[in-house]
């Protein structure tokens, strides 16, 4: 059963719509099969099937508006074991050997912030083992275990992340993320029609295409990034050609030199202000500490300061933080003397992004142009160096993917 | 949150019913919580909810008619996992700590017999923790963990067992199984409209009841007299006084010497019959150390020798494993040489249960008498210290129940 002379490790990562029912698990477990088939050692990674993850959150708020994040991601992690054990005797009753193994029983350590775990070593002897009996193994995505053998989750999409971190700790030859899309695209083409796949990528486009929208979780890329591990992103329902995520750099020529690759968005954006805050050494120290212990993601920053010391400072959060943020922010208001703290939800963000705008002039004016003929306001602007992303109303937000799609010609441009 | 000075340790223990939704999760929560507020060092064990686990096997029968064993264990082990987790939310939301483990986590250890894993011991160091932190634990039931850290399940109905050997480990005062039925009848209710509730039983007497019918593991009652755990199980739904089972010897008074405690019933029962085998010696270990193996556990045994040396052997199984069964004994039956391999469904057994019956002739002669007027044929007969069971065929067992729990005058005895 030892694939002797090849010997190469092949990770696949299958996502919770292409494991939704016996029927799809059967599609995968032949996918799976046949890689084996062509002599790959293979490793597969699966989310829970379908709406499980919703489900098991529905129940958990059945009973308590508040369940301790241990136990919701002891809860949670239940969902990925069903898929990978159904999973691996769907393999099994194709005739090849499938063995299922847990976070931790796959060696996935983590730290100990529960729903938002990070991974921090995996211990592969027992994915190895298995490997080297012949056996197919199947790994529960988005899990591991902490130091206190307390179960941990990555948090949404945390399988992505799962599979990447295998294929960097397996040394696998790359790591093929199939899902209900059949790869990434220049924008949302449920929202722009015009919307072309994309062939080829480098992982800081990616990176930012998927913490800015795209359907993969950023940790992922970046992990790959690090590790230089080839990720292909393509559809477990057919065979078309994906998209492949590598350190690809795009390149220059007369015609293409000007160059977004991808519009990305984000819904669910809320905003914090605080007015009128002393402006002192420190201020946003102060401010976001306490929000990083409580494990709330600050994304965009701007802080105006005005001539009579006192400033003004926005930031941008995920709505779901909104209740939490606004919880911690109270208790620390009076020590740093804000006037006023208002909120503001119902908002999204839109980007461009593409590593051929670096150093080149233009394309943030180009951008708020084309968002100003659409009436469409902007309420904050950041920037990277391969991104520029706009801050708007929600309810305008298929309008501004549509326009920028659209001016930057993205479905004219080849990739 | 430490109880100290008294800090003694309850184990309770709820089945699926009485954890099969939210608001019966609330209700279990409030039972535990309060036995805490009492001063008690909680440890409470959960089965899964109400049909979860047959839902688990029917997902695992969509994807393969041959799922393998440690698979299935795992996939099952997770339905506990569950509702332990939504148990602890539970009771956190009434403002007590609570903490979920998982059976590895609770330190319960196992032989490597899946489906049907035997404890072979319990570490409690980290559930003494979590009690001298002041916590709740909650411990998912019916599973454990082999030495090659893989998940093992206990069977059906494991779950008594997880609670009665996590009492005993723990030192436990008692363990009180919580259930949809209020205690220990002396005949299955909805069969034997007269039935009484049983107040105190013996571990002997309320095992023979368990192996025949009523409704307990019968490997928790068998632990339970091993550690001299007392055990008491009463409804989930109400606080009606149940029944205690510990080391009880019934007292012998004039009026109620001659004692049948109760009427116990068994269903899907199997019947094989080896016709015409060579009678040598051997002959029985050789047919049933193969079943042995194959973790199919044999009832009941009949064997008549004749004068010829050839013999027929009987025994019965669970209707379950005659598939199994067949397929292992056709390849050992050329090797004994047996003439016919017959095979019966649709069986079940009826036993009467008492300790009172020990030394004390006539009840065999009473039992058959009363099937007989009933015009109950018995296939077989088998019989210890405080049992008499007949096979019977399945479609007479109610008329069977009904007529000993009458012929026993089981209605009119004080208990």
């Amino acid at each position: 059963m030892i694939n002797n002379g090849l010997n190469k490790i092949l990770v696949h990562k299958y996502g919770g719509s292409s494991v939704s029912d016996a029927k799809k698990i059967a599609n995968v477990a032949k996918r799976i099969a046949s890689a084996y088939e062509a002599g790959f050692q293979m490793v597969a990674v699966c989310s829970a099937m379908g709406d499980t993850t919703d489900d098991l959150l529905d129940l958990a708020s059945q009973v308590t508006t508040n369940p301790q994040p241990r136990e919701l991601d002891l809860l949670l992690s239940t969902g990925e074991l069903v898929s990978a054990t159904l999973l691996a005797m769907a393999i099994a009753e194709l005739g090849h050997p499938a063995i299922s193994l847990s976070g931790i029983q796959a060696g996935i350590h983590t730290d100990e912030m529960y729903g938002k775990a990070r991974i921090d070593n995996i211990e592969t002897d027992r994915i190895n083992k298995e490997l080297n009996e012949g056996n197919i193994v199947i790994v529960a995505g988005f899990q591991g275990i902490n130091i206190n053998d307390d179960v941990t989750t990555l948090g949404r999409g945390g399988s992505d992340t799962t599979a990447v971190a295998l294929a960097a700790a397996l040394r696998a030859d790359r790591c093929e993320v199939y899902t209900d899309v059949d790869g990434i695209y220049t924008a949302d083409p449920r929202i722009a029609k015009q919307a072309r796949k994309i062939t080829h990528i480098g992982y800081e486009e990616m990176l930012e295409l998927a913490c800015y929208g795209a359907k993969m979780h950023p940790r992922s890329i970046e992990l790959g990034s690090v590790y230089n591990v080839p990720i292909y992103v393509a559809s477990s329902f057919n065979d078309d050609p994906g998209t492949l995520i590598d350190s690809y750099v795009q390149e220059q020529t007369m015609e293409n030199r000007i160059k977004v690759t991808g519009i990305a968005y984000q819904r669910n954006i809320a905003k914090i202000t605080l007015r009128d805050v002393p402006d002192k050494p420190g201020l946003a120290g102060a401010l976001f500490e306490p929000l990083t212990n409580d494990g709330i993601s600050v994304d965009t920053i701007v802080q105006n300061t005005s001539a009579d010391k006192l400033t003004d400072i926005s930031f941008t959060i995920d709505k779901n933080d909104l209740p939490a943020t606004l919880l911690t922010l109270e208790k620390i208001t009076s020590v740093l003397g804000s006037g006023q703290l208002l909120s503001e939800e119902n908002l999204a963000m839109v980007s461009i992004v593409g590593s051929g705008m670096q150093n080149t002039p233009g394309y943030a004016s180009k951008m708020f142009t084309i968002l100003a003929k659409g009436s469409i306001n902007i309420d904050m602007i950041t920037t990277s160096e391969i991104r520029i992303s706009c801050i708007i109303s929600e309810d305008k937000l298929e309008d501004a993917v549509q326009l920028l799609h659209q001016g930057f010609e993205l479905d004219r441009v080849v990739n």
